[in-house]
């Protein structure tokens, strides 16, 4: 494999969108891009909300997918380490140092079990979600086979409609054979509201948690008269952290797309009607794209189109400008509106995505910026690894 | 770089999903999976029918990204070579051993004229697409620089509203500049429709067709009454090869998705009214993913969502299943309704993607099986070459 920090042995262009110390005008596009100034920003100011509110915060690894970037979340935002989806990740994630990993998702494949299983050995205590009581067996199983131990926390579905059991008694089912069985450890729950983190309208998101949070504390509470404590209730993302923090109920925050932001999620309204992205968030984290054509008058042809980017949540905005609008994207091109004609060829434009987890997902690579240089390049550590 | 060849140094589930030799049902989900009987019957039947119309086909790369497929295309099917969008795709199919690439684009980034000028020291005939008269001597002057000679495809766009020029004057001009500039060589016309591949009605396919032949035409002539020739005019996609073919003015194909074939082509009706995955094309590309949780009775949960394919096109379709349905999709999880409850946890479904290129770019590899067994795995060799 090649080692990831000699840059010399990369072509630009090739194999890699720039190298540290280029101008950012050299940059090759297209090519994902981060304003780290803003991106420092972002981390600083969740990892202080987080402390003041006296929550954990977990980052979610799964909207980078970068060991870079997680470790920066440790360093100045206090990230007690990651969340992510797939063993994979989780596999990433702790060979490449975090030490506390958990895998927000279940994990029922026998290969993938015996992989989970030996996470620990990396030195990265290890959690997993569980919403099936047969699961239990499985994880028991695998973590005798290796000696380990496993954290697992049982998922609640509160509104997003995946998995997750749905009532009190399964809860406590499935805790109670946790606490039974061999190699693991019942450390609490997991419950994200996936659903209400993009609803524009802040009371209609209050509304939802409000559903979700009755519905934890209910299972806390009935773990409890068992005899069976919660060292971890944990969930929240960038349109709800702030009602987890005050609920009283949860203790561990799990948001991801705060750091980089996203068109989609910026257009969120917070208690004030603002968008989020005009003052709770900055835009960090930029597809930057090239007009490679412009033979019509009113149209400049970029060359960042569907292989740069997930259009699952809608087409990209064109970043502080208003004079031009990313109308249309198709395999490798995006058309681009300009009815006054003010791009010219090789004119770059930084596009805000759709959907930052996706769309980070497409590409290898982190171009850092700073004062129109380029400061770092980061792997995009799990990009792929979906397994 | 780590051998592609060499098996052993991955891990499966990590960063290979399977290894040649393993029974199908150990396959780590998600992954990519190649029926390889469909596709060399799909490769055979493109190959065979261009062969009997007298049409070069020069493979569409971009669909694939993968030298393996196109290597398949040359020996199976009579491939003459691939077109591909960007210069590093271009890379890619050259140091792999391609003969004859076309970027079917525009290069205009100062470093990436550069490395196109670079390419036929690889062994490649190397052609590439023009719309702006400006460019020709920026093309001039990087083959100048490397001593080497670049052909170049006037492109029009012929309805497709992306690059391309729209008159025979524009052509005409452009032409005369190519033949002109040192170590340049105009070598004819690019003109594919991407708007109407998709539209379901043949008659509606044929329409749009029809005066796309005749703009091309007219540009042909146009080009022969200044004395100048036309070695090549190509286009033609999965949706319209036909018309293409017999239009008297086309000489070259440029199909992809024929050999994968998706949800969306699949949908579209030949000249009888058939969908065209129901006998003109397989279904040779597919998703495989894992049942991984089924707390509601009605709901399965599958671990192929967002980062395993694009969605561009629509959801992907569960094929040979009309028991199952494929609803909604997030980042990692697909959510299939299982009304019936029939699915078990671990249980295996073959997705059709609604878009097979993005869909492929997601992935590091694809799995080919036969019998049941594993019996190549190959790298998407292209994969995020979008500089």
């Amino acid at each position: 494999m090649k080692d990831l920090t000699n840059f010399d042995a990369y072509d630009v262009g090739f194999d890699i969108p720039a190298k540290p110390g280029m101008d950012e005008a050299d940059i090759q596009t297209p090519a994902l891009v981060l304003d780290l100034d803003a991106l420092e920003r972002n981390i600083k100011k969740m990892g202080d909300y987080a402390k003041a509110h006296g929550m954990r915060h977990r980052v979610h690894g799964k909207m980078h997918k970068s060991v870079d970037v997680a470790k920066l979340q440790e360093k100045l935002g206090g990230a007690v380490g990651v969340c992510c989806q797939k063993v994979s990740e989780a596999e990433v994630f702790a060979r490449g140092g975090i030490k506390d990993v958990l895998v927000s998702n279940q994990v029922r494949d026998p290969a993938k079990l015996d992989r989970l299983a030996q996470l620990p050995r990396h030195g990265a205590r290890t959690i997993v979600c569980v919403d099936d009581i047969d699961n239990v067996a499985e994880l028991s199983a695998a973590a005798q086979t290796h000696g380990t131990e496993i954290e697992c926390l049982i998922e609640i579905d509160c509104g997003a409609g995946r998995c997750g059991v749905t009532t009190t008694e399964a809860v406590i089912d499935i805790a109670k054979a946790i606490v039974a069985a061999e190699n693991l450890t019942f450390t609490g729950i997991q419950a994200y509201q996936g659903a209400m983190q993009h609803m524009d309208s802040y009371e209609d998101r209050k509304a939802k948690l409000d559903i979700a949070i009755a519905q934890v504390k209910d299972a806390v509470d009935g773990l409890k008269a068992e005899g069976i404590d919660c060292t971890l209730v944990s969930g929240g993302g960038t349109g709800s952290y702030y009602f987890e923090s005050n609920s009283g109920v949860y203790n561990e925050l799990q948001c991801g797309s705060y750091a980089f932001m996203d068109a989609d999620y910026g257009r969120i309204l917070d208690k004030d009607g603002n968008r989020i992205d005009q003052g709770e968030w900055e835009n960090a984290f930029f597809i930057l794209t090239s007009v490679m054509s412009h033979a019509k008058a009113d149209k400049a042809i970029v060359d960042a189109g569907l292989k740069a980017q997930s259009v699952d949540s809608g087409l990209p905005v064109i970043f502080g400008r208003d004079d031009v609008e990313y109308i249309k994207c198709s395999d490798e091109h995006g058309v681009v509106m300009d009815p006054q004609g003010v791009l010219k060829v090789n004119d770059k434009l930084r596009l805000v995505p759709g959907h930052c987890d996706p769309t980070a997902n497409v590409h290898d690579w982190y171009v850092g910026v700073r004062g129109g240089k380029v400061e770092c390049v980061w792997p995009v550590s799990a990009r792929g690894r979906a397994y």
